[in-house]
């Protein structure tokens, strides 16, 4: 393949699609919710998250890579053009913070912050052990392409915990590999999208679907970006787990691991549902 | 004890003493950082983040109670006195969200989104289980008065990982049932504050005192109001454990419990530290 070819490939990519923008002034962009990812009542939140990520890396003063993100789903996204408004509000040394606003007819729909910063070789270490899984190639492909466009999107390999609404889940818990259906390259925007791509923990734990919906949503980047390179086109390993229910919502976290054992990305929500 | 004293009582508190906001206009406010809560090089980040959440409890728009709130830090915040601006960027039926800006000399130095919302009776789980640890009063009192300002305000029994910076702690976990010195009742803002007295994880991982500073902190409020009323000033149950630390900063995540054994709110952070 040449390098134009690899480019166009990528450009078609419905990943990519999605979450174009139009550079409108520094900072300011226009896009449209992508109907490739849509979800039952709006597009599917990762990718919302996706797009605010996408403003903050294609700003010009933006340095280094995505650290910490932190998305408010404020209302319903509809199908209608949006602007998304990125401020880099402070730069430091070691970190950049950034506010990004998506609104549409005015009012603010979406909101993130954003820290990104470069990278630094320091020491590391890993008290948390990947969870056991087999191996992605032994665990089947989960039928998703008859459900909602964005779930057809990728492609899911339950471990534990494939979708079934007809038994409820005490634990809550799902382990799955998961990639793009359609082969991309691994990297943040992927990533932040990844971190959404676990239904709200309320329908296992009920065994129903109820409305439910990510109110506010906030992942830390641990990987650097060769991590991400090395991990390329296959499946990374995702654990999605509540702690707690009561009142009309409840947390999750998900941890996202590369197939080489190491701890990707880590992501919390706080989820609303109806009762 | 009259009305009137309660009053006066919980005035004098170091807490709410750190906490005074004057009001300059609705929604804007005047601050200067507490020196009773003091850390190393500023003001202690959970005393910071009670702050913020402190100007949306006083904003006359607000409804209902905290629901998730994420802190950045995004600068050294100085002695100096500060300036706090809330907005109410979204009002919905069952969340309303926040943007709170912290300013010193103009700048912004840390800021946050919190969403409250009206309490709801709904279906409840806690797949969560609180951690096994010995009574609060079976667990002798940390010494913290020597140490930081804002250290010496927490009265702290560690049922597992005092900090002792002489071993290196493989895990990095922390157990310790927490409460201030001088009784407070339990609140939002006191679970805000409670939810960052946890050190940075990298103390005890490396058992070596680098600096290190949160960057990120998001926190999700399980709890209703008559449960934090249930708990009134008998020590809660915190577990703070992170997953992994590379390039330069660490997540961790604490669970904050009562003693009636509900999660009362559970929280996580993006730490900065220096090789």
């Amino acid at each position: 393949m040449t390098a134009a070819t690899i480019l166009a490939e990528a450009a078609a990519h419905p990943f990519d699609e999605a979450l174009t923008l139009k550079t409108v002034a520094e900072g300011v962009y226009e896009g449209v919710p992508s109907q490739l990812y849509w979800n039952m009542a709006g597009p599917f939140g990762g990718v919302t998250a996706a797009t605010l990520m996408k403003g903050v890396l294609e700003h010009p003063a933006m340095r280094g890579r995505p650290l910490a993100q932190t998305v408010n789903f404020c209302a319903a996204v509809t199908p209608d053009p949006f602007v998304l408004k990125v401020v880099l509000e402070r730069d430091g040394k070691s970190t950049q913070h950034w506010s990004v606003r998506l609104e549409q007819a005015g009012q603010m729909a979406a909101n993130a912050t954003l820290v990104t910063g470069p990278e630094r070789d320091t020491w590391n270490a890993q008290p948390s052990q990947p969870p056991t899984a087999r191996d992605a190639a032994d665990v089947p492909v989960f039928a998703s392409q008859a459900l909602t466009a964005w779930f057809s999107q990728y492609e899911m390999r339950f471990d534990h915990g494939a979708p079934n609404l007809d038994v409820a889940s005490e634990t809550g818990l799902i382990r799955a590999w998961l990639r793009d259906r359609q082969a991309r390259p691994l990297d943040y925007l992927a990533l932040a999208s990844m971190a959404d791509a676990f239904a709200p923990r309320v329908f296992l734990m009920r065994g129903v679907r109820a409305p439910a919906a990510t109110v506010s949503l906030s992942t830390y980047f641990l990987a650097a970006p060769d991590e991400l390179a090395a991990q390329d086109v296959r499946p990374i390993l995702g654990e999605a787990q509540p702690r707690a229910a009561r009142h009309g919502f409840h947390d999750q976290s998900v941890e996202l691991w590369s197939d080489a054992k190491s701890l990707l990305a880590v992501s919390h929500q706080l989820v609303w549902f109806k009762d």
